[in-house]
């Protein structure tokens, strides 16, 4: 194995791959990332055996690979990525000195790695699941940043702690839910497709922070087992989360009693400010809704309490009061990501839903609590 | 007690004086703030017994404090931080409903934060010591920047957790030490002292914080128990550290045999590119001086090995190999701040001292290892 390749370049891609490497590995082989260089193009593969991503770097007028020998070694990631983010200079030189141990350098000098063979490197399985859909990367960004934070972080039910991604026709239905929230968002599919699958939201936030620009759309290929995306020359497959997602149109409120709507910024600063009133370690809030005024309370006996008018409210219907989680209802106003936002009620003790007026395509149901009291 | 104050000007102060609050200290009444309003002023004092703030509020056009009546109470200090940092408006109104609790208001809204009674709170000793001097803010800022990292960060030796301040005649020598390397700054007095006390970097780095523009000097009372620095209208006071500070005039080696210079960036870069090569979770370097070219060199049996040419190095000397901990060496060049950095060398395994050869007032010393062999 010998290269020269740009230096900024790989290391953004070691960046990439390294996303799937656990620290605590088992295994040796899967804390490294595994460099294989061909004729025409070096792969780099990194996986933990349940999310495996794999990047591959073709000679082009960016990345200015030369490769002169071909060859394979396994090195530690973070040492790796270590020295070839702090080089200097634009070009360096990788050459494999013996089965385990990689020389990196540049003009200024030598490094050293030690590394592992690369037939220690476990056998992935790579092949591609047959159905097949599009989205834009702003498409996949606006997804996780609008239900992601609605997923349970609890081990006790997994798929709860994933993204669901249902097609019926051509909406593809994605939602996330604790049990006590939910959040759901619809994008348009470019073709009819049927399928339901539970993705980690902790893989999908690392899709998206692996995508660069807007340019060029994902591939996704979907089987019952897992799911691969495909973007800029890497591949990054998961396992799906077993386990079937809940039903949640069920959930979904169709029919409302009463109306609010304001600024989104000056109810999500007016709970923020109450965020240090907790009971018991949770944020409860209360909003007592009349036509003429909306306040927003909290209580706890050790701390204090406290009361404002939210100035810029509008309120429709019988005076309501209802108590909820303060954290949950500002994660919702944060992702609707709105001017405004409007809370529509179903009754008292029954679960509301927020949206964003100017955004049909999402929607948050928040689960009240009894009260405070 | 009652007054209206700008909100933004009084959590600055509530920054400053929460600074010697500790969150888990054993008296209740001192994890608060204890706010004093009397008739022409306001005066807030946090401590943790060790370290006490207090910062003075008289009315101006800036904080547009107006006092209706006078009182006081003691307050949570992060919930009281917390309220007015978030809150809107500039202008916040201060209200005791009755000895134990406060309420805190402006157009939007209220708050009623649960306090203690302000004869609760331990008396505190405000004497001003009689020997005093003056620093500027950045000359203050300076020496801490320059010598608190050299500082020991364990408990065996509490004197050497703190920065020594010796006045000898119109020099104050300030001077850190953890044994394996020293950090040495000298600042000129306006008028001939004689002291010698040790402040912990802790309370030093809290002074520094504190500290906003580069206005008015602040003005310094020492005696052999406790220091005081006023600046601001702000009180900081902590007690001095037990125990004989070394005599560290002994370490500082005056003769030299060969003499190192480089690009401080260059010097800094390189060791800090070989950080990951631990050795025992040390990161040791070493440099081969020789009058043709001087390398930096690493070696971890386990990890790896580098080896690079300092390009912009000049070394005048017998050929040289020295090992040392290279996170001192990068600490002592970063602390020295200049262009250029040199090294003079008394002997292989002699400490060695680097300095800033555009200013003669600071000097770090570093004992070498025997070598990473």
């Amino acid at each position: 194995m010998k290269f020269t390749i740009n230096r900024k370049y790989l290391s953004d891609k070691l960046t990439i791959v390294s996303r799937a490497i656990s620290m605590y590995s088992p295994l040796p082989a899967l804390s490294g990332i595994w460099i294989e260089v061909m004729k025409d193009k070096i792969q780099l593969t990194g996986s933990d055996s349940t999310i495996s991503i794999q990047s591959t770097i073709y000679p082009d007028e960016i990345n200015h690979l030369h490769i002169e020998q071909t060859g394979s070694i396994i090195v530690e990631s973070k040492y790796l990525q270590e020295i070839v983010r702090k080089m200097d200079f634009d070009t360096i030189e990788f050459e494999l000195m013996d089965t385990t141990l990689l020389r990196i350098s540049n003009k200024q000098g030598v490094f050293h790695l030690n590394g592992i063979e690369s037939n220690a490197y476990p056998e992935l399985d790579f092949y591609q699941p047959k159905t097949e859909f599009k989205l834009s990367k702003n498409q996949l960004r606006t997804i996780v940043t609008q239900t992601a934070f609605a997923c349970s972080d609890k081990d006790s039910r997994p798929v709860l702690t994933g993204i669901n991604f249902k097609a019926i026709d051509t909406q593809l239905f994605c939602s996330a839910t604790d049990t006590y929230r939910l959040a759901r968002k619809i994008v348009q599919l470019e073709q009819p497709m049927d399928f339901n699958i539970t993705i980690s939201q902790k893989s999908l936030g690392d899709v998206v922070k692996s995508l660069e620009g807007e340019e060029n759309d994902v591939d996704i290929f979907v089987d019952n087992k897992k799911v691969q995306f495909v973007f800029d020359d890497t591949l990054y497959q998961t396992n799906l989360l077993d386990g079937a997602f809940p039903d949640v149109e069920r959930i979904i409120p169709k029919e409302f009693i009463s109306f609010y709507q304001s600024d989104s910024t000056e109810l999500a600063r007016a709970i923020d400010r109450t965020n240090f009133i907790r009971k018991d370690k949770v944020h409860l809030i209360r909003l007592e809704c009349a036509a003429k005024e909306v306040h927003l309370k909290t209580r706890s006996s050790e701390i204090g309490d406290s009361n404002e008018i939210l100035m810029s409210a509008i309120y429709n219907g019988e005076d309501l009061t209802i108590t909820c989680n303060g954290t949950y209802m500002l994660d919702a106003i944060k992702a609707l990501n709105g001017e405004r936002v409007e809370i529509d009620f179903t009754g008292v003790l029954k679960p509301f839903r927020l949206t964003n007026p100017e955004d049909q395509s999402v929607l948050m149901i928040v689960v009240p609590v009894r009260s405070f009291d």
